[in-house]
């Protein structure tokens, strides 16, 4: 593997994107090999694509280094270009163990910044500036996350309470829970003190791998031995199966962030959106007069609030309101925008009647 | 042209078939080249095919008759198999022309049982009976009508009142108006003495010529001219072009009914629908214990009372109520079930943006 090396006095940051997910919330659009981060959900470049655009400065920034699947290698390999280097995980094990193998393919000094590969950031500039106040921390070996105001009780996200100032713009991550219950969550909400984590983080390789050895040390062994000997090339390294198979699959926040003591976080307003369903995805929209935000073929008559997006069939809705229509060549979804975190339950029953259909 | 010879005191009838439609009220499903009655709408047989079984019984009919435009010629033929003579219109010039032409193929003492081909009867032996009701008035030169109750204010109708009674179960049509205005519409709901005029006929051909002659006289020259020395073959006539072409376009109500004083309705309570819209496809569909009427691959979650239908791509429909979901290879539409009738407005739109969609 090869091994950045540089003056550890002079900060280089590796971007670090995770697209090992295979989202369902967004079917059919995202398919089991076509998965959210592949796709251009807003107009022009994928979201994988806006990801290492966000971390594309090549003064502060080296080549992206990008955790993935086998079956989605390829693809990112032909969306991000030349320059990207790939580790392709044997095995899906969350965040924590894809996080390690990216630490132990740089040099222990240099700075990760740890991104998901699909999450949207309207106001690249401000996660610049937050990524720009973190630099200091991350290199005096703080674990450093980055905090997005709640507007929800969400259960599916971390959430982080900020405690004493660290320094400009940086605090310490006073309590860090992820997943609450709904009560827990709307608590954290009320507070005003807890923000989400954005599952963006900052930190040098060494003090990650140094808080896996205190917190999760059978997650840096299982890393370690996968990495000992990685197979491929230095563009896409293939870590051993079977070490890394054998690892427990473990979120960062729970195998680390939640019991690490250095941890910060530096508050960013930067519209910030998981676009994890499709009314996330048609709050980041840009919509028509009539509120409906339109990608594709499609033909509206007295339709307001609406998500429609097709990729080939002719759409055409007539006198509907606040409804999420998706046509590909083979499904259509109709559902409205309130209820469109239920896609998950279709697309369980999906796997078990048609599972050609994910 | 093939006439059928018989003892004038041995009532045989010829169903005559009028295919002519090209309705645009349930696409995506209906297609300028699959038009309505081409379609199964109901499992197994096409309105077309439902059409000719109604007046199958050998006893009583003879084979059918159908009036159709060159595009439809081959289906209809391949629908009816044998036995079925067509005639292929030069052009749509509306009814009143296209039963003129039938009325000249045949022999003018022939009775003649017209019926669109793109209508539902759901009990067709209650329609057997009042044909056979008809069938003395027909043969004294009346020109039979059947009326169904009117169960709304409908303005696309001919109204029909009933005057006093002409034999067991038939009337004399006391005033006859095709497509009245909203507010004539309901005073004549109101009045319970008007019945929908179900756009089916029983009269000798003879008759029908003799109330041209009177009331269209060009209709019946320009018919004449056109089948005077007509191509094709006795089991496909082509009426001379030219002639037909210079014919205006009619309907029987308003070229004849509303102006004869031979008019008769037998009323006849069959489970009629002209199946004109989609809400209306939904109401003589069978239907889930949730109320929804499904055709073709769907999945469906706490979704109620909506008719889907699908001729190839699997619809998933979430958390949706009284709505048309509709989806062939190239078109979706979504619209409410009781503003289904403006699918008109959508197809007006799309014959100028997709004509290649209708």
């Amino acid at each position: 593997v090869e091994r950045l090396t540089r003056d550890a006095s002079q900060a280089r940051v590796t971007p670090v994107i995770l697209s090992g997910g295979t989202g369902t919330r967004l079917w059919p659009l995202s398919r089991r090999d076509r998965p959210k981060q592949m796709l251009p959900l807003l107009e022009g470049r994928t979201m994988l694509q806006r990801t290492a655009d966000r971390a594309a400065d090549s003064g502060l920034f080296a080549a992206p280094l990008v955790v993935t699947a086998a079956a989605h290698a390829d693809e990112v390999a032909a969306q991000l270009g030349e320059g990207a280097r790939l580790i392709v995980e044997p095995a899906g094990r969350s965040t924590a163990p894809a996080i390690a193998l990216a630490a132990l393919a740089l040099d222990p000094r240099d700075l990760m910044l740890v991104m998901p590969s699909d999450h949207l950031i309207l106001q690249p500039e401000r996660f610049a500036a937050a990524v720009a106040h973190g630099l200091d921390a991350a290199q005096a070996g703080m674990l450093v996350t980055f905090g997005v105001r709640p507007t929800r009780p969400e259960t599916g996200y971390g959430y982080i309470r900020r405690g004493e100032a660290f320094a400009d713009g940086v605090f310490r991550a006073a309590h860090f829970v992820e997943k609450p219950d709904a009560a827990t969550a709307a608590s954290y909400v009320e507070s005003g003190t807890h923000e989400w984590n954005a599952g963006i983080f900052l930190f040098a390789a060494r003090a990650y791998l140094d808080a896996l050895a205190v917190h999760a040390p059978d997650i840096l062994a299982a890393a370690q031995a996968a990495m000992a000997a990685p197979g491929g090339s230095p563009a896409r390294t293939l870590p051993e199966p079977e070490s890394f198979a054998a690892v427990r699959a473990e979120s960062i926040d729970r195998a680390v962030l939640e019991h690490a003591d250095n941890v910060v976080v530096v508050p960013v307003d930067m519209g910030w959106s998981d676009v994890g369903s499709w009314a996330a995805l048609h709050a980041v929209s840009s919509a028509d007069a009539a509120g409906n935000s339109v990608t594709g073929a499609a033909t509206l008559l007295n339709t307001h609030g609406c998500l429609i997006r097709s990729e080939g069939p002719h759409i055409v809705a007539v006198g509907v309101e606040n409804l999420v229509i998706v046509a590909t060549r083979d499904s259509v979804l109709v559902v409205p925008l309130a209820q469109s975190q239920t896609v998950a339950d279709a697309v369980r029953r999906l796997s078990e009647d048609r599972p050609e259909l994910l």
